[in-house]
């Protein structure tokens, strides 16, 4: 396997026996999973992707990816949840979180239309002014108010600039097959489209079109992504839980959510592990976070958050626990030099390199909060590689669809997204909206 | 008052007579502040700084922040916790949290020295070839591993493109004022320096030299800033919650954390608030999260999140309030326009400014949420200026100070912050270490 977990620093909290009186029940929510008859089993095609991809429009995406690379200094993704995400989780974890401002050949990606803020759109706005610039717009339906705005506005300011024929072929959609108002305009325009599956949900998408063209636009090798992804999903189904760290860590969070721990913090020591962070937010919290359930997945980038939440972690409410993702290998090391007068006390470090540093403080604070009665769980990754990448993201993905099952909830649906839309609707004054509108105004007035 | 606090979305959650009972312990931590004895007492200077600041040092920041504007097109900001938030949240805030890619006439501003990730550390050396640059190195003690390292290296950096002596014009450290290793290296190299006052902790000192200096080189006026900051002083000490919105929300905070709510999302619309809500989460969690108590502190940047955290919010573990910061009003704003066919059905907003759609889905979520049974405290903020912000750090820092203290804690320690230096510093072998790493090793291994 290439993503491993480490349990050693568990065995203060959780006993072998408790890991043997829960298998079978792993086992469970395995069959479920796999049987397809599970609840929201029409949205489990992420399950076979990584064997059962549609190669044909695979090798389109790499086309595509290479004339935005060629004609444009910008790509702007236009997306919300996960129609974001994982790209930019990809794209952060892989290339930079400072990707944007390297020195480099490949275009800048943005990521807009996943809020309705004045600033942050005028701001990206100023940013393209002249530079060349083409769209990949992510939405299933096309009516999401939060894409929908953003597409409109950038979609005019790229036919104010080439012209609405030659912005044409700028302007890439990512959406339904046959129906739903983007894939309407695609077809009425045409607009390059590729497709949104219907048994994938959002959080599940990465590894469709909906994450493979910005992530193959920066240069990321999408055939060594799927390849990683389908080891996992090959190793990944062993129903053992000693053979399958996917399960066994889904059986840990249980454990220890059933003890309390009702909040996970994802950790790593890499800044450009960020966004991966806020994508497995989104996948663990939008499956698990329903019928008043859920484990609060939470996340911090150290040793950077040592000197801001550490001080919580280390002795405050002993409500949660970590999951660790560590790096272990290392391009590029840097050296640590001996200094004359050693005015700063690091000679003691001369000779040694960062990441051995790095990995350093990472144990360190491992036992340490352990020591504080805080869990901690370690998933090892190899390397920052496409493969590694992918095999990660599946084995994310697995766990949550078993965790979520052996929570009792329908891992795949998301019914409380659509409450604050509701009001929001009501409060604009949409056709349709007008009786929740009565209601709403009565409440704030 | 600047910020206020907008409570009619709690009627559901708190009575009014548990805020009347729970106001004479207000008070009491009010005494305990402002009488200087209470636990942590030499760490309250923030408290009088808006009006008794160092007015010598200021008018000098000024000063030295034009001078790095002229000669720089970089200003590396090595500092780690409360050495890099405050400036970071302050920045992006007022400016952008896309300030490094916009097109403007003040210097980018890379933070560095807060983590040990070698990937990071390359990156910025990069991004720093055939550019300008010049160094501020904010650390009291100047022996803290990430910024001393960060130091090394990027000193080393300067020293090779300019030269010893010039390089010396171009590193502006802000360290104590006597003492440490960190004051003797400048002392020694003829550095300009800044003071970190004694009496002022990290996550405190955004408005001492440690933040203020880089803020005045993006161009922030911080005449303002401070002005912002001294009213909420003069405001924030009335000890009558229904005058004196800070200490409300202190009370408020308390209340729910006896009802079980423990853990608070401190929420904007804005992406430019999101390091605000790292300023945050430094300033509530590392003061309040000791001796197995406190609020746990998490974050959100909606609409964004809605559709990833969302889910749970609306729907999962009930263990958690809301707080939203609501802005007022907007520049710049942007008109939807009406569109033919309207595919996207979203003709029904044409006319419709863009902060008025996203004020609606704020509202439209408050209402969701409370109708989910998740308190919602809302904080209304006028406009993005250097004032209102001001005054909203000076409220946060005391709100924080009341309700550290009326959680029975020493809101101004962080005792815990070491636990996982110590074990760091036997693992990498340093000396003095020597038992703490026969321990350890016995543990790993």
């Amino acid at each position: 396997m290439s993503v491993k977990l480490d349990t050693r620093y568990l065995s203060k909290f959780i006993k072998p026996f408790e890991l043997d009186q829960i298998s079978p029940f792993v086992k469970t929510a395995n069959d479920i999973l796999h049987s397809g008859k599970g609840s929201g089993s029409e949205f489990t095609g992420w399950l076979n992707l990584p064997k059962n991809y549609d190669k044909f429009e695979f090798e389109e995406i790499k086309v595509v990816a290479e004339k935005i690379r060629k004609n444009s200094d910008i790509l702007l993704v236009i997306g919300i949840g996960g129609s974001y995400l994982g790209a930019r989780a990809v794209i952060e974890f892989l290339k930079s979180n400072n990707y944007n401002t390297l020195p480099k050949s490949t275009p800048d990606i943005y990521f807009v239309g996943n809020n309705m803020s004045t600033t942050y759109i005028n701001d990206i706005l100023r940013i393209c002014e002249n530079k060349e610039v083409s769209i990949n717009v992510i939405s299933k339906s096309g009516t999401t108010t939060e894409p929908a705005i953003a597409f409109r506005i950038f979609r005019k300011f790229l036919e104010d600039k080439y012209g609405k024929d030659k912005a044409k072929e700028r302007i890439f959609c990512t959406t339904d097959k046959f129906k739903g108002a983007l894939k309407k305009l695609a077809d009425e325009e045409s607009y390059k489209t590729f497709t949104i599956p219907d048994d994938i949900g959002g959080r599940y998408s990465v590894l469709t079109a909906v994450g493979l063209l910005p992530i193959a636009v920066v240069g990321i090798n999408i055939d060594k992504l799927m390849r990683g992804a389908k080891l996992a999903q090959s190793e990944l189904s062993n129903e053992n839980l000693d053979e399958n760290d996917c399960y066994k860590y889904a059986a840990i969070r249980h454990i220890l959510y059933n003890k309390g721990k009702e909040i996970e913090v994802l950790e790593s020591y890499e800044p450009s592990f960020m966004m991966f962070s806020e994508w497995y937010k989104q996948l663990f919290g939008e499956s698990e976070g329903k019928d008043q359930k859920g484990i609060l997945p939470i996340s911090l980038t150290l040793s950077t958050d040592l000197h801001s939440m550490g001080q919580f972690i280390q002795s405050g409410r002993r409500n949660m626990f970590e999951t660790v993702l560590l790096l272990e290998s290392q391009d590029n090391d840097i050296v640590l030099n001996e200094e004359n007068g050693n005015v700063d006390g690091l000679n003691y470090l001369s000779g040694k390199t960062i990441s051995f540093i790095n990995r350093q403080a990472a144990l360190g604070t491992i036992l340490a909060h352990t020591d504080g009665d805080v869990p901690n769980v370690v998933l090892k990754i190899k390397e920052r590689s496409e493969e590694e990448l992918g095999y990660l993201i599946y084995f994310f993905e697995k766990a949550c669809a078993i965790s979520g099952y052996m929570l009792g909830v329908n891992p795949f649906d998301q019914p409380g997204v659509e409450n604050y839309k509701k009001n929001m609707f009501a409060l604009l004054g949409k056709p349709g909206f007008e009786k929740v509108r009565i209601k709403i105004l009565n409440k704030i007035y």
